[in-house]
C-alpha cells in the first residue's frame, strides 16, 4: 500500500507518524511545500518576540528524523499540484526547479491547512507587511525587526534603502488569537503597538461582553486599540515607513505590520480533484475523515468539522483537533474504525499576564442557530484562596440548557487559573455533564490552588440555583421596569452607584422590607450578585417578587470603554 | 423549626449559610468549641510559614457576618457534650465558666472534625510540640518560632526560662499534607527541617513509586527525610531545646516540633449518642448525610464517605467534599432530595516549587480490596510545549479498568501543570470516563499552557495503546526472563544504562533485527517509553514478541534513593 500525504505539519506529520506505527510495510510518502516538516507554529509569534530565541527550538520532529525513525519518505520544497482521484496519482511540484513528477497512491491524504487572509488591498505588497503562518515568515520579520541595527553603511541591507533606526511601531490587523499574540509579542519587544480590527470585538469566539474586558485590558497595557475599523490600503511614507490606511479615514504609522485577519482553507486542490467542499468553505470530510472520495482523506484546518455540541458544520483551525484528526485518519487507512467525535472549540490565548479561555459555543453563536433553550451565567470568583497571595479575580460566562441542564459552553478570563477551570469545563462538555454535575465536581484544592468550592463548582451552584428557581436572575439589558435594589455598602455605593437604585445594605435588609414594593419586580444588585443572591433569598421567602441581576457591579462593567 | 449544628467551620458553616438561604424562617443555633467560625484551616500552615502573614486573613466569614447577613445565632467557645436523641436535645457547655446549658433541637447536624492524632508517648507534652489544627494552634506556633528574638532580658517570655536563640531546627513527624506543607513552611522560613515517617512512604495515598519521587525531591531541597521510623518519644536536652526519639534509637535535635501523623474522627459525642459509627471510625451516614437517628446529619471530616469508584467505605478529610456535605444537608433539612455521591479523593499538595495531584484511588488501594480488574500506565510528558519556556517534565501514572477502559484513578508530579490535569482527570473519573475519551479530550492548548497533544490526552493514549493491544507493556518488576532491547543512543547509555540490555538505536533497529531473537520476549527500554513504543510496534509487526517497558528509563528511576 503506498500513502501519500500533503502537508507535514500539524495533521499531516500526526497521520504519518502514526500510519506507519500501524503499518509496518505501507510506503509513505509526506510532502510539504515549505522548507520545514512538524514544526511548531503555534510558537512562531513568541519566535518573532524572542521568547523563544532559536528557530532550532521549533522543529519538532525533522525530514532525517521522519525517514531514520519512521520510514517515511519526506519531500519538503515539493507541492501537490493536482489529483487524478480516477488514476489515483498526484503531481508533485518541486518548488525549487518547477519539476513536476506524477506519483500513483492507494490512499491520499490531505492535510494543506489553512492560509492567512491577504486581502488585495493597495499597498498590500509594500516592504513590511507580514503573515505569521511558517518557520521563514518568523525568519522575515525577525531580520526586519532588526534591520535598524545595521545602520553601519546608512543602507538597510533588506530594501538597500536608507534607515533611520530599527521599527519602533507595529500595527496589528486582526484581534483573534495570532493577532493578540503577535500584540504581546512586540509589546514584549519594546515596540508601540496598535491594533486594527473590523469587527467591534477583539477575539471573535468570545461573546462581545467578554471580550470587552480583553479590550479594557489591551488598553491598560498601553496597546492603541482600534475596533470597528477595517484596513483600506497601505502607504509608504517619505521616510519609509509605512502607514495602515483604514476604512474610516484612519492612517496609522507603523515600522512593521501584521496581517491576522483569518485564515481561509486551502481547498484549490481538493476542489480540482472534485472533492466536496461544504457551505463554510473547508473540504468536507465524514467522521472517519474521508472526503467524498473514499481513498482520499483529509484532515487539519482544511477540512469542516462537526461542532460537537451544535452539530453544525464549522470551521475551527486549532492544532489539538488537527492532530487527532491526523491521528484517525491513519486508523481508517489502516482499515480500522476511528471515528472523530467533532471539535468543541476548546482554545486559550496569553495576553499579557491575562489568559482568555473558551470552550463550548458562545452565546452569539446559539443565537445565530436560532437556539433558544440556553441560559446563561455571570460569575467572578477568586482564582485561588483569596487570603493565599496571588489571587486573581476571574470573570467567568457559562452557557447551558434551560430544560436539561447541561452544559454548553464557558467563557473564562483572569490572570491566573483560567486553564484549569477551562479544562474541567471541556471535559464536562465532553462527557455532556450538566451544572449540576458541576456542583458536585471534586476538583484539587489547596490555598495555592483553588478554593473549596472551586469556581467550576461556584458556577454550577450559581446555574442550579437558577434552573431549580431558587434565583431567578435578571441581566443588565432586561431590567427596564424593575425595582432596583443594591444591598452594597454605602462607601462601595461612593465608588459607583447605579443611578436609581434603593441602597439597603444586606445586614439590614430584614428589618427594612417594608420601604420595598409588592407589586414590583425588585432586581437586587451587588459587587459580584453573591450578596444580592442572599438578598434575593431573603425577599422570595418574604413575598416578594426578586431577581438577582446576574454578576452584580462587575458584569455591568462589561460595557464597552471606547 | 430549630437546628442546631455543632462545629462552625467547613461542613458546619457551609450547612448553615445555606440552610438559611433555604429557609428564612428556621432558628438556627452554630456552636463553635474554638473562639473563631468559618476559618481557613487549609491555610493555617502558610501563616505559620508567613505567606499568609495576617491572622485576620483567615477568618472567612465572622460570628457577627452569621448573626447580620444570615441570622445565625452563633456561640464560639462553646463545646456540645451531650446528645439525648429521644429528648431531642444537646447539652452546650461554656468552654470558659463551665456552664452547661439544654437547647431543644428539631434537626441537628454535627460537624466536629476530625482531631489530630496525638499518641500519649513520653514527653509529648513537653513545650514546643504543637498540632495544626485551629487559628490558636497557628498563634501558638508563630509565638514560639519568634520567642528567642526577646531575649533583651536573657528570660523567654514564654516558658520563663533561659532561650539562646530563636528556634532553628524543626521536626515534622508525618509526611502526609500537612506535614509537608509545615515542612516547606519552616523552609521558608529558614529553619533546617527534619521530616520522621513512620510508613516506608510520604504522602500515604500515592502508590509508593510515585512518593519516591516526592522523596528524592525533599532530599533535594535539603530537607532531613527519616522513612520508615515511627517517633518513640520526645526529652528535653540540657539547653532546653528537645530531641525527637524515634523507634530506631535515633535522636533527633529540635527547636520545634509539629505532630502531623493524622487526623481522628471526632465521634465522642455521636457514640454517647448512640449513633451508629462505621468500621473505619466514623459516623456513618447515609446519602442523604443523614445518621443513624434521621432527626441528626453529619458532615465533614467526622463522617465516612462512600469512596465515588470503588464503593467502599472510607475517610478522606478535605475541605471540598466537607463543604458539599455541609450543603447537601442543608437541602435534606429543607426538605430537598440532595444526595451525597461519594467523595473520589482528589487533592493537591504544594511542596516547595512542586505539585503533587491526585484522584481516585490509588494501586495500593485497589490491590488492598482485591481489584485485578486495572493497569497502569505511567508517562512523563512536558507540562507545556517544550519549546516554550518552563516547560517541566510531569511524571503521571493512571489506573483505569482492564475490560472496559474506564478510568480509575491518576497521579502527578510536577513543578508545573499538575492541577490542570488533575482536574480533567477528575472531571473524567466523576462522568465515568473511559481512557479513550481522554484520547479524544479537547483541552486548551497553547504553548504557555499545554501541547498539542495535552499530557491527559497522551495519558489516554498510552491506555488506549495498551487496550487495543498495539503496545504490551511489562513493568520493570516483571522483566524477569526477557530479553532486554534498549533503543536509546549510545550517549544517553553512558549516563546510566542497564545490565544486560542490548543496545540498538531506534534508527538502526529495522536494519538490525537479525540480532534479536524471535523465541524470547523482547522487553524494550528507552528514556521515557515512546521511542521504545515505535520499537515495539516495529517489532511485533516483524513477528517479534515484544513488550515496552512501562515508563522506560524514568519509571526505573522511581527506585527508592534511601
Amino acid at each position: 500500500m503506498k500513502v501519500i500525504i500533503v502537508g507535514g505539519v500539524a495533521g499531516g506529520a500526526s497521520c504519518a507518524a502514526r500510519l506507519r506505527r500501524l503499518d509496518e510495510k505501507a510506503e509513505i510518502l509526506m510532502v510539504e511545500r515549505g522548507p520545514y516538516v512538524s514544526y511548531a507554529n503555534c510558537g512562531l509569534p513568541y519566535h518573532v518576540g524572542g521568547v523563544i530565541p532559536e528557530e532550532s527550538s521549533l522543529l519538532v520532529a525533522t525530514e532525517q528524523m521522519f525517514r531514520a525513525v519512521f520510514g517515511i519518505e519526506v519531500r519538503t520544497g515539493c507541492e501537490a499540484v493536482a489529483v487524478s482521484p480516477k488514476q489515483k496519482t498526484v503531481d508533485l511540484r518541486d518548488v525549487k526547479t518547477g519539476e513536476v513528477t506524477t506519483e500513483r497512491y492507494d490512499k491520499l491524504v490531505l492535510s494543506p491547512g489553512a492560509a492567512p487572509i491577504r486581502p488585495p488591498l493597495p499597498g498590500i505588497d509594500l516592504p513590511g507587511i507580514f503573515s505569521v503562518r511558517t518557520v521563514p515568515d518568523a525568519r522575515t520579520i525577525r531580520e526586519w525587526l532588526h534591520r535598524g541595527e545595521e545602520t553601519k553603511t546608512g543602507m538597510d541591507s533588506y530594501t538597500g534603502q536608507q534607515v533611520v533606526t530599527k521599527p519602533k511601531r507595529a500595527v496589528v490587523v486582526g484581534g483573534g488569537f495570532i493577532g493578540l499574540e503577535m500584540v504581546e509579542n512586540f509589546a514584549h519587544l519594546g515596540l508601540e503597538v496598535t491594533l486594527v480590527e473590523k469587527l467591534n470585538q477583539v477575539m471573535p469566539p468570545l461573546d462581545p461582553e467578554m471580550a470587552r474586558l480583553v479590550e479594557r485590558y489591551l488598553v491598560k497595557h498601553g496597546v492603541n486599540l482600534q475596533l470597528s475599523d477595517g484596513v483600506a490600503g497601505f502607504r509608504q511614507a517619505k521616510d519609509g515607513s509605512l502607514e495602515v490606511l483604514t476604512e474610516s479615514g484612519k492612517a496609522h504609522p507603523a515600522d512593521v505590520v501584521i496581517l491576522a485577519i483569518g485564515v481561509r482553507p486551502e481547498t484549490a486542490l481538493a476542489k480540482a480533484a472534485g472533492l466536496e467542499i461544504g457551505q463554510r468553505g473547508g473540504i468536507r470530510v465524514d467522521e472517519h475523515m474521508r472526503t467524498s472520495d473514499p481513498d482520499i482523506l483529509a484532515v487539519g484546518d482544511a477540512v469542516e468539522v462537526k461542532d460537537y455540541v451544535t452539530g453544525q458544520w464549522t470551521l475551527i483551525p486549532l492544532a489539538g483537533p488537527a492532530n487527532r484528526q491526523g491521528r484517525i485518519a491513519a486508523d481508517v487507512i489502516a482499515g480500522r474504525d476511528s471515528r472523530y467525535r467533532g471539535t468543541q472549540g476548546t482554545s486559550i490565548c496569553k495576553i499579557f499576564e491575562g489568559e482568555i479561555g473558551q470552550t463550548g459555543p458562545s452565546e452569539k453563536l446559539l443565537r445565530q442557530l436560532g437556539d433558544t433553550d440556553f441560559e446563561k451565567v455571570y460569575l467572578y470568583p477568586n482564582s485561588h484562596a483569596g487570603y493565599y497571595p496571588g489571587a486573581k479575580m476571574m470573570a467567568i460566562k457559562v452557557l447551558f440548557r434551560k430544560t436539561s441542564g447541561r452544559l454548553l459552553g464557558a467563557q473564562l478570563l483572569s490572570e491566573d487559573g483560567v486553564a484549569k477551570r477551562v479544562d474541567a469545563f471541556a471535559m464536562a462538555i465532553q462527557m455532556k455533564a450538566t451544572v449540576y454535575d458541576l456542583e458536585e465536581a471534586e476538583l484539587t484544592y489547596a490555598p495555592p490552588f483553588g478554593s473549596a468550592k472551586d469556581p467550576v463548582n461556584f458556577a454550577g451552584m450559581v446555574a442550579g440555583n437558577l434552573l431549580r428557581g431558587d434565583m431567578p436572575l435578571v441581566h443588565w439589558d432586561g431590567t427596564a421596569g424593575g425595582f432596583l435594589l443594591d444591598v452594597r455598602n454605602p462607601q462601595e455605593l461612593a465608588v459607583e452607584s447605579v443611578p436609581g437604585a434603593l441602597n439597603i445594605p444586606l445586614p439590614q435588609l430584614r428589618a427594612r422590607l417594608g420601604e420595598l414594593p409588592k407589586d414590583k419586580e425588585i432586581q437586587v444588585i451587588c459587587r459580584s450578585a453573591v450578596r444580592a443572591y442572599y438578598a434575593t433569598r431573603i425577599l422570595i421567602q418574604n413575598g416578594f417578587k426578586a431577581k438577582n441581576i446576574s454578576g452584580g457591579m462587575l458584569a455591568r462593567s462589561h460595557r464597552a470603554v471606547h
